[in-house]
């Protein structure tokens, strides 16, 4: 099963939309901050501080980056990237499992 | 923030009761299973392999050990433990952020 090893994960989580999307930060070892979380069916709208890039382990969203018109879809085992200071809107088609890395 | 340092963090998610208890499962420095986990409100019911220590981080729940009558409250900071081989229905009342460390 794959893992990220020598992280330092923070104990407490965090809860964003009274739970439907929460998730839990790290550092891996490379000092990379990233998250691992899970989102529940619905439609939501993120802000950026630092760019991200968000990597679906399982589950199916829509998505649409600030400035954009289109939707994209984006399964397992793909990925998107948000500019910094930016935002996006997702639609969760079904409970989502993600990765989320934070770009310096 | 309180974190844990030099474990290995499984990248998948466990998934329980369609997304409404999640957690993520790692191995501490001292080589011990734990999972970080989030429980929306509901009530559900566990078994158990392993002994298990829980620890409420944040949250509020009603648990009765299995074999047991009594239902107990427990809220942020305070744990319970839960014997090998066997189950406990827990009352989540408000979104509860949890640790547990599985007893070898």
């Amino acid at each position: 099963m794959q893992s990220f090893k020598n992280v330092e994960l923070i104990k407490k989580a965090n809860v964003y939309f009274g739970g439907n999307v929460t998730s839990r930060s790290f550092v891996d070892e490379n000092g990379e901050s990233k998250s691992l979380g899970i989102m529940l069916v619905g439609e939501y709208k993120f802000g950026t501080n630092a760019a991200e890039l968000m990597e679906i382990i399982d589950g199916e969203v829509e998505v649409r980056l600030d400035g954009s018109q289109e939707w994209k879809t984006y399964g397992a085992n793909s990925s998107f990237s948000v500019p910094a200071n930016s935002s996006f809107d997702i639609k969760v088609k079904t409970i989502t499992d993600y990765c989320c890395s934070y770009i310096k």
